[in-house]
């Protein structure tokens, strides 16, 4: 199977660009395969940003994440991998990404990454 | 269908301007149509507020909210417009609104916007 | 019926003055009327304050509180107005009023209110 | 505005017939017009049922319940009047509506309601 | 003050009468007088029928429930009494009164009773 | 220190003896002592009765309870007294006792003990 | 890709087959595709089976279910082919399966299905 | 490491033999290692009886549980078996066990098995 | 009966002094006597510190907090004075306690009190 | 038996080392025994961290805390001494640990600690 690509993901014009508001996306249905074992693993991604000029469209952000439905990932790589792609694809002023994942041997793991655009730092 | 106005929303004068207090109103029953499908959205809006010279009258809120019920707005623009028209009404020293829609496509989006008055700053 | 008075409120000497330390008093069952509506309205008010010399004594708050069991009062001002009259009798170091009232068409108000005693800055 | 119609239900062949299973369908948003007031109602309809021939398709669901957006409905009838359009269209061996409206006037109403087949009696 | 009087109550024609299906009503604000301490009490009630012939108008309902709040009442006795008048007024089929009360001394009580119309028996 | 004694349970008429309906009191504060520790216990009491001729006076039961206080006492015994004891005082056609106790030793316990009055059989 | 097969399911044997009890196993990472639309579903499987001669081995279960990741299935129809599969491998003298699955379009749907082994009949 | 013995079990007289009273006692820090990946288990066991002469000693249960820490045990077996030597050692009236054990593989099982005494049949 | 003494609580030598680590513990079975009612009150008590050279023993602490079960304390009393004694006799790097106590008379109190060792300031 | 050693831990080169991210890997297993009384604790860990060259490896740090399972521990000695083992071995910009232990004797403890790497202060 062909590596997820950012090229399925469409953005829209950001309706109120001269403000810096926060959009909050959580889909709790990503699912990816252990590139290890073999096994699939299970999380929810929280994206949370402030968009710069564009915004993701929704339904192609569905479509992106549905790519690792039958790619192998760590967790760790994934996470990263995602907020590369969004932040490629929309130069969003701050993105975070936080993905919780599904038990594995009794332990879960929560990863938590971001980006903050050149010239907007948090103080 | 007309377009919603904020020629709607009333206003009674603030009983204790001399002092920064917060009004947070949750609204769990917004509605409004989906311009692309056509299908309708759901949300729940927190406005949250310190006011200046006046407050909002809340049957007029219920109302002016009630304008979007057959209405075509996206998520990003409708919360930025309604924030547009609650400051522009009652000129608040901070407004923001938090508006949580329920899930479309397993995917669920939260938008927050606010508005800092003019000589008021969160330091 | 006549209007509420602090005069009701008893007060009891702060038993360690020399140290800052929070009072939380929780009250669920707070009532009052809506002056437009006639009809009762219901609330949580969570009182906390840092005493300066005198604390409330709580059987006298309840007995105050009960005196808007059949007055007429806007949710914005009672929330001030009780604030008034705590600091009135006790003049605190900090107090602060958080109201959380019932919903009343679909939509429900939460009023949150402060004073900062003379010489108390929280930084 | 035009009554709500029963011929927008469209239905499936029941894929395993000679089983009772049970179906459960949950909507959590409805919206109609109170005839009285001529304000929003919300609530959530709980729809289980035993299928006997056919299966309700869920998009013409959606579509069915939608038409009640814009019409006047009391609570006691509307769920009376979907339990028999849905009855009218699958004949199932069994059907129940539990409907839980939002809450009005600090008073909240729930209607549960249910169709047994002929020849299905529930000991 | 003048007693609680059922004649407040209002009824609507049931819509249904051929079915026997199940009305439920919450009414999380009702408060009253201890006869005995003169201190208001507070307590949900949860109104669960059949109806026969009318229903309980809900705007009347909460008109008359609002009787008991400057009027002293045992838990005991207000429920049971409660019972006696929508019954009363409405000749239901099946009518049942859950009362839950706040905390008094550190001890919490409810109250449950019902009543069947005749001829309709619970097996 | 002497016996827990019935004889402080005080009663009152049951104000509708010609109905069955459920008393439900509940009791968080109950503690007594480990008569093999000398450690205190914890628990929650839920006493749920139908009165015959007469109920519980609630502030009597409260000061029933508390002569558990510095009274040692077995999990399954003391729950089988309170019983015996409320039994003896109030001839209830039904009466069940549900103590659960906080945990000791990673473990914790519930006892549930019941008495049926004569001629009240629950089928 | 290939139909699910039953065939990837193994068994132990009951190590006290003597006894009538309950096994209930909870598979909260079940995912197929929907045949019409082409997109992902999710759910949870609760699987409660009293066993007869031989147990699923849950290694084998969770392989099995992995089976349908990439499987066009609909809710109705694959509820019941899980049915017959476990029913064919393991002869259960009772097997149920609920299963449960994430909103599509504001609407969810759970599907509840059993079946009795010969001579067990629940009374 | 030596078999689990039931030897350790300690009981007391049943202070109130002539009533059949509920004793429920949760233990949730149960813990042993699957006989196959020697992996250790985790559950929360609930056990509920009615003691007919004799009650479990607590401590004595607690060490009896403890000698599973590192013997190896299926979950469907060890359940039976301490089943059985509670039953063995106390001749209940009626005894369950209801064990809940933590998820592996992304799967959880429950297993309860329950004993009736001779002449105790539940209806 | 004689004043609650610290000379109860026992220390050990924090084994990692080099390093700031917080500790929490945290009491739910609190009790003691209202000096005004002689009715006993419930709370539960969560002490947090940071200790320098000694941490409390917990079964001495367990011991230290029994002797109020049977002494009169006001709230914000006696959480003053229970931290005065842990600090005197671990002279901890900071030390904070958080009461919270079951409500009376519909009101429910809590107090928070924290003490910071010298030249260990909160920024 | 041997003392838990730091060698069972393996390390993964950070896939993204020039970002700092959050990993939280969340331990609800962890148990170990009381060196005083014998008797076996239990707790769940939660290692919070930002890698600098090389991130844990699940499996192995599984089996690491499983040395501790028939080891003898006081909390606030472990929490440290695993905070100091995964130092050593990741050398990461920041790691904490909190350890949240089940009750005894009714009262429960929770450890924090945390290390933070040279030249990555926080603010």
């Amino acid at each position: 199977m062909s590596e997820p690509s950012r090229d399925v993901l469409e953005t829209f014009e950001n309706p109120h660009p001269h403000r810096d508001y926060v959009i909050e996306t959580v889909c709790p249905e990503f699912t990816s395969m252990c590139p290890k074992t073999g096994q699939p693993d299970f999380g929810t991604l929280t994206i949370t940003y402030i968009a710069d000029q564009v915004c993701f469209e929704l339904k192609s952000l569905k479509l992106y994440l549905q790519q690792y439905r039958n790619h192998g990932a760590f967790y760790e790589d994934v996470t990263n991998l995602i907020l590369d792609d969004l932040v490629a694809v929309t130069s969003p002023r701050y993105l975070q990404i936080r993905a919780e994942f599904t038990p594995r041997g009794g332990i879960r793991t929560n990863i938590e990454v971001e980006h903050v655009g050149e010239g907007y730092g948090v103080e």
